[in-house]
């Protein structure tokens, strides 16, 4: 299985402690060795670094650990490979530019018949269902809204939960979707999420011997939501989603749909 | 003016050489100072690194001349902010996902009144002439190929041909445009290329102490152009575009249209 870690924040904030204790999991304290991805979004703009290699082995992993890159809204995904070989283009998170806006994906699970799925603005590049899966999703909401996104964001979003239903039904669909304002969640089996804010405390980290004191590293109006596969600590309380719930994210909010 | 670098080859090489020219032109030999981007394709894949800050200051151009990434095709870029403000998404290359492949492009020099141009698939992120430019060439190119390329690829590069010459007529169109086999270079005023075969040569860099042997790094077989704003190096012959003139690659060989 693979492992997502997303972020929604109010104010830039750096994801270095939660991504040390993914990405571990990259080959060492678990078997997701077929590469990892992040993606930042900065502004409008976005980047994503990623590489085939385990992540406990990559270099551009121990940089994104060290290098603290400030960000609203994060993606991440380590691999274990089952559909599509290990390659670049195979590695989540997948991008498309929608509305004049970048539009990120990861996916934990696997959808059986998803390639008969008919795409139409959309193609994958790799042979993975998630990018498939992506392709489909981003190809219905532009039938849908070809030209621009809804007023109200909310009925976009409750449109990809109808989406993400009948993904539900193909498989396991544990899936991020962003344009770095939101972060929609979908849970199949197994997401969590957690926000922080003040009072903040401190946070022990369950695949490493890692502390952080949140209350030296903020100012008391942040808000931060972390979700993951698995809980990445030991000494707070996640929330677990259930089959077939979704969540969406704003600043780190939770905003009901 | 903004610095253009890119690179076809027949096997998998690094840049780490030429990067390490480019890079102190960012903010140290020369006066970009607004931010860099460089992109690599590995098989279909590719990936972009992107930083808003000089690239003679920046941890992940730092990560790039030091982790040999090898490549048949990069795009390169460091910038001089003249149109768009300085973000992450006013910084190229440029990417946009056409027929299932990664399209990236790099751009320098002005366009006047590019905005006027309808876009119709691709729409820009940020606010610059360069990306609107992209955006225009791939709906372009799209709208008379919209579902999928020409069988021969060069009778799409003479289509671009036509389309390159308008942006030309527009101002400065020096630019990259490539699906990760071919690198399409246009010249308005300011390219550069070098095709480096056997019998490989020692070359010295131009903007930084550095020499390398190129005996020692590559095969007999290996054929790997360069192309740059501006010369890299002090001891070889570069071929000098002309205005208006463009030149397409394809595993490091020159490939007339």
């Amino acid at each position: 299985m693979c492992e997502l870690l997303g972020m929604s924040a109010n104010i830039p904030t750096d994801i270095c402690f939660s991504f040390s204790g993914l990405m571990v999991r990259g080959g060492q304290t678990a078997a997701h060795k077929d590469g990892f991805g992040v993606t930042f979004y900065e502004d409008k703009g976005c980047r994503t670094f990623k590489d085939a290699l385990p992540s406990c082995q990559s270099e551009i992993a121990k940089l994104i650990k060290q290098y603290p890159i400030k960000s609203c809204c994060v993606i991440s995904h380590i691999r274990q490979a089952n559909r599509g070989r290990v390659s670049l283009e195979n590695t989540h998170p997948f991008s498309r530019e929608m509305w004049g806006r970048d539009w990120t994906f990861a996916h934990n699970g696997q959808l059986k018949g998803i390639k008969l799925l008919k795409l139409s603005w959309y193609q994958p590049v790799g042979t993975t269902d998630s990018e498939h899966a992506f392709c489909w999703l981003l190809s219905r909401i532009k039938d849908k809204y070809p030209n621009k996104a809804p007023r109200d964001m909310k009925t976009l979003f409750r449109y990809v939960d109808k989406l993400a239903a009948q993904l539900n039904a193909m498989g396991i669909a544990n899936f991020f979707l962003s344009d770095g304002r939101y972060l929609y969640c979908h849970c199949s089996n197994n997401l969590h999420w957690i926000t922080r804010r003040a009072p903040f405390g401190v946070a022990t980290l369950q695949d490493v011997e890692m502390t952080v004191d949140f209350k030296q590293e903020t100012t008391p109006n942040d808000v931060v939501t972390v979700i993951a596969t698995k809980p990445l600590t030991t000494n707070e309380h996640w929330h677990q989603m259930q089959s077939g719930e979704s969540a969406l994210f704003n600043l780190g909010e939770l905003t009901p749909l």
